[in-house]
């Protein structure tokens, strides 16, 4: 089959095309023919060779895959050969074919395309559980979400809307910006000419904001402290600014906030298992309804997955990146 | 009466016995002839000017007091006149009579002296809300105590162990260690000649501490992180080395630790009642079994208040400083 692999670590250059050996399902797996490959700021990181994959999984990257299952394993319960999915995988997913566990795959929700299908894992698994089960994000409260524009902030101004909460958003252009409040944010901040702590407060009343999404770390660390309402929840998942920062923690004791945070790669199987039952029960039927659909930015086909990954790394995308491996 | 006043922002020279008028109990408030009242550091705090007391409570310093009930407001029903109570209060302890909300006293445990008394409320709602309610330390967890020979050290170290979890105390002299260990801390480690984090460690075969209790800051932020175990959660109570710090946040996400904190005084007297209640329930029986028990530094007379702060600022003290006012 055609993969493709990081040669060694480097620029969007050392991504390139070869030839690997077919994939056979283990207990509990199914192989799936990707049709299409979703790209993330993960993947991006374990090119330049600064994110490891953890052991056992394939060296390959891509993190969320859509395509049809051609094989299962023992023991597989679920899916059958014929069957559309869109998959968490655990690495391997820029390539024509890869493996995942049964749990961590999805029907494409009806009407989906394969591309838009692929756009979903990676960011509605790490929303759902950082926003929701690790921020406890509640109807009618406030949700900040940094980086609104990208693939993790569309899902998350998505999906907090939908789900009943207030949603401001920061972006780094008025395009981004209009691009956050077209998807339900009541407000979107460009931080480049406005300071998101005060706006925040004035759409606010003054109270902050009750869960607060993170992938900038750096000095918004200390912002967001100033940021968040009384017992406020700041959930880290990414320091595109660097993640050692200087801040005033007596805010996390007078607020008693809780800031926390964490990966998704590293959880068991069983773990992304959960959120895969929580997600088909309350976010497919959204989707089925097109009610919140992935933002899709370009599509790139496999064999040129660097040009994606410069996409990415220039940061004028806006909603996902996904390659087309048909 | 007579009380002991700020009577102006400074150090302990300030705190001097002035002639009050007497105190009348309000709707389901209770009015205590106080026996002993335990002296604290955010008591330090206030009388330095940099913690004014919340809308509506005394002026005066004390949050926390044991004697007799000797009058009660409109509504009261569990007290009567006679009553043995230790009670935390909204401030206004170093005086012979003091207010506060009925469901904020619990009884004078069985056997107990006054002064024994005054000397649990503050620290042990402080530890019961923070390292079991927000911090949900569990059996078998281990629990790392800051500050282990102070008031909350103290009681953190016998709450900790009784309910089953290991504990380990950090100190600042062999007699504090001592102190630490003797009280059940399966480990007491010296700052001064010991790194805390390299101690953890060691003691819990490199996984960290499930919880950490911090009173301390500073640079104590970041080698928390760095001591805490996987799904750790650090409780900051205070910051005698400074609030703003700078820390590695690589580790919070990395680790999903949960990084939070709070202040007692502020809450609401339900919530404060709502912890009476648990306490009452599982750790008043511990105390009338002499399973544990508040360790006693050294009583002053309430007019000498200004040498019972001298005695915490100079910071020697193991246990609990408590006003005798009898």
């Amino acid at each position: 089959m055609t993969a493709v692999a990081i040669t060694e670590p480097g620029g969007p250059m050392v991504l390139k095309p070869e030839q690997r050996e077919m994939l056979q399902p283990g207990e509990g797996e199914i192989l799936i023919r990707v049709r299409a490959a979703g790209v993330n700021r993960p993947d991006v990181i374990q090119r330049k060779g600064l994110y490891p994959p953890p052991p056992g999984a394939s060296d390959l990257p891509g993190l969320e895959a859509a395509g049809e299952v051609v094989m299962v394993g023992e023991g597989v319960r679920r899916w059958h050969v014929g069957d559309r999915v869109t998959a968490l995988t655990p690495g391997g997913g820029y390539a024509e074919y890869c493996l995942t566990h049964e749990t961590n795959a999805l029907p494409v929700p009806h009407g989906f395309t394969f591309t838009e299908a692929a756009a979903i894992p990676e960011t509605y698994f790490t929303v759902w559980h950082n926003v929701f089960q690790r921020g406890g994000l509640k109807e009618r409260e406030t949700l900040l979400v940094h980086g609104g524009s990208s693939g993790i902030g569309t899902t998350a101004i998505q999906l907090g809307t939908a789900l009943g909460a207030r949603v401001i958003a920061t972006a780094g252009s008025a395009e981004k910006c209009a691009a956050c409040t077209a998807l339900g944010a009541v407000r979107a901040v460009n931080y480049r000419e406005e300071d998101f702590v005060e706006a925040v407060r004035e759409e606010t009343d003054g109270n902050g904001a009750d869960v607060i999404l993170d992938m900038i770390g750096g000095d918004y660390i200390d912002r967001n402290y100033a940021a968040a309402a009384m017992d406020g929840r700041i959930v880290q998942i990414a320091f595109l600014n660097g993640a050692k920062a200087t801040a005033d923690f007596s805010q996390v004791m007078r607020k008693r906030l809780i800031h926390t945070g964490s990966t998704l790669r590293p959880r068991s199987v069983a773990f992304k298992g959960r959120i895969a039952t929580e997600l088909e029960a309350h976010i497919w039927p959204l989707l089925a309804a097109r009610k919140i659909a992935p933002v899709m930015d370009m599509i790139f086909p496999l064999k040129e997955a660097w040009r994606a990954h410069e996409r990415m790394e220039e940061g004028a995308h806006i909603g996902k990146i996904v390659l087309d491996v048909s």
